[in-house]
């Protein structure tokens, strides 16, 4: 009989691990709250055509990372590689543009899925978590969504971080941009890596995103797309950097920083790691503004801007600085038994005392006593509970306070007022 | 521009109504926590074959019901249809059967996959919420089981509830069971369903389990498994029965209640929605045991017993029974301002109250000040900062406490201070 795996870059999230994960997504949705983001869930699968148009064709996503299929329905279907095409989907069906309280703030937490060469870091099935801020074109919203993103790490302890900044203009400054690009690298096209030569007919300014062309000389030379904002774009640009400045969060300008994504425009941002022995990803979380999305995805005008931040590679963060999350593993109390019939009522017994809001735990493998005290001591058990036949006939319990070693006898028909007394200090 | 619409059978699920899903699922992970289950989590898809064989071949999911796809490195996935088969799996890969710490208890809570006609209570992606607990043959962990499945509800408030409760038996019970249907029904196969007949080749049961049949003749003399359980699967049918009757658990015995899926043996049970216009399908959640199936993945011989509920019908059971949850809307804190400075400003005061641990948020849509006191009465918050002009030069801001109506004029650097006393009681 042959053994089962999981897929190929896909993971088991075990007990003893898990709790690190719900400890960060517990901070994170709290975070959210306190920033009047409001949770979304959207469908693990949507129309192929969203993704095509919402990340964009010429992307490595949609060309060549999709899980894409055909379901029984012959709908072409995609598990979603991102949050945010979804999104903005959902706002547009649902018309949520159409309620009073606007921008709306949304945030999303959930597996997505790039079929990719799996790394540390980088998985097939990976969890991102994320917010949207649609139908505001204020820079305060610009600003309020990297404090966020940084937030989410610093809160969490990590000090090892850099904030990378910058503009990509709207349409016309990224329009003359790229005419400078295409001039400035059509000299040196025979000389750069094959996407990068298509790249320059389609999206010249992803050249500069490239990891294979990243030593060329020319990408050191290559024109600034700061240089190239117009008014209107530098002055967006000079607003978020001035919130910024006021709300005491340091950035750097990096003028090659391009999102992968097509749809970027103005603010885009990332978020890397400086702790030693990180890995050779060091980018946590990225995001960006994308006015222009929406209507893409066949809404109305609306601007937005969000980020997400991979929860992978945040633990893998918290790991590289030595952070220790403050997780306890224990149980509240543990009932011993001994026979066939102190065992069903045991049973009961421990029924009762979660019914109470008691966390309580006891033996099915038909332990003998001292195995089970053994269990009890593994479990990290506050109280041990024990329930010979002397105490059935006697209709008494004993409890054990295995912290002080103190040890009484209690009728059993006041265990649960006991317990809830000795636990919660109430009865 | 064609607007795009998620898949059919999928929903998205939005502020205003996250918040009950929230809710439950906090509720059951308490619930799980206080019965020591802990949380597992396996992909969304796995090896095609894995279904095939953990849930069955001859199940109407496995023939009719998966999204099963073909990788870009040419594996057959499947979208998971259901959580047990996936968490044996990963029982069985990470070797969790030789911790010490046994029976495993688990719990997930995720989306599932069925392809199915969608309606109310049955979409296309679900979520299940289940636990299993391997490793055990104590009848007292059946009732354990059973009891957390009956108290994710009750404890919700729901009272309009049925529990089914039945015995398939072992291997041998079973295997005579089997050999009395074909003989009852065979004289009657040419009127029961084209499925029926082929079921009674493969898997007789599953016939006493048809919608199409189940008002045929036949039926109702079908011969009963519990007159064919040798003493062996009596007598673990009766300690079950035992431990329930000491935990006052209330339920009724039916011998028509076979499971949908292949795997199972013993203890089975469903618990149903008693209440008025719930709709046509009144099951909420089943489970039922599978000593079998940890070998039929390639594990150690391993007992089991699990059950899994729907999160939709949950919710559906509770707006049936009328039950509100009691999830409160409201924000802490609004800051209004007025100039663009003071909103800059008003940008990092924000922040800072953030920092603080205080929910607060502001316009960013460049409303007037009247239109920003309708945005905070609309978001329903306990207290509005205001930031004007005058308040800026003089270095103060104005807090006006929603519920009192009553007004003070603070020093600027001092309001995170006093907004963590009049919010949290501290300083």
């Amino acid at each position: 009989m042959s053994s089962f795996k999981g897929p190929r870059g896909t993971q088991d999230i075990l007990p003893g691990e898990v709790e690190k994960w719900q400890y960060v997504e517990s901070a994170l949705t709290d975070l959210c709250y306190r920033y009047n983001y409001k949770e979304i869930r959207t469908p693990v699968f949507e129309h192929t055509e969203l993704f095509q148009r919402g990340v964009g064709d010429s992307t490595d996503i949609v060309q060549k990372e999709m899980y894409t299929f055909t379901d029984r329905g012959d709908r072409s279907l995609t598990l979603r590689p991102e949050g945010t095409a979804s999104v903005v989907r959902s706002f547009v069906q649902n018309k949520i543009y159409g309620s009073p309280n606007q921008p709306t703030k949304l945030f999303y937490s959930g597996p997505m899925f790039r079929y990719e060469r799996p790394q540390q870091g980088r998985m097939r099935q990976f969890v991102q978590f994320g917010v949207e801020a649609l139908g505001s074109d204020d820079p305060a919203i610009d600003a309020e969504v990297i404090a966020l993103a940084m937030n989410a790490y610093k809160e969490l302890g990590l000090s090892s971080l850099k904030l990378v900044l910058n503009s990509l203009g709207d349409k016309k400054s990224r329009s003359r941009h790229r005419q400078a690009l295409v001039e400035h690298f059509q000299p040196y096209k025979e000389e750069l890596c094959e996407d990068c030569q298509s790249r320059l007919a389609t999206n010249p300014m992803r050249v500069l995103d490239c990891k294979k062309d990243r030593e060329h000389e020319s990408m050191h030379t290559a024109p600034s797309i700061l240089d190239y904002l117009n008014d209107e774009s530098r002055a967006y640009f000079e607003a978020v950097k001035s919130i910024l400045d006021r709300m005491g969060i340091e950035y750097e300008i990096d003028p090659n920083l391009v999102r992968g994504l097509d749809y970027y425009n103005h603010t885009a941002f990332e978020i890397m790691s400086n702790a030693k022995g990180f890995g050779a990803i060091t980018t946590l979380s990225g995001g960006g503004r994308y006015n222009g999305l929406v209507e893409e995805v066949g809404g109305p005008a609306t601007p937005g801007i969000g980020f997400a931040l991979s929860i992978e590679r945040l633990l893998m963060a918290l790991e590289a600085e030595g952070i220790t999350l403050p997780i306890e593993d224990k149980l509240e109390c543990y009932v011993v038994s001994l026979g066939e019939e102190a065992e069903q009522e045991a049973a009961a017994i421990v029924y009762q005392l979660r019914q109470a809001g008691i966390q309580v735990d006891k033996d099915y493998a038909g332990k003998k006593m001292k195995a089970q005290f053994k269990a009890a001591d593994r479990l990290n058990a506050h109280y041990v509970l024990v329930l010979g036949e002397d105490e059935l006939t006697n209709g008494q319990i004993n409890v054990k306070n295995m912290e002080t070693g103190e040890q009484e006898t209690i009728a059993l028909s006041t265990i649960v007022e006991h317990m809830k007394r000795e636990l919660k200090g109430d009865a």
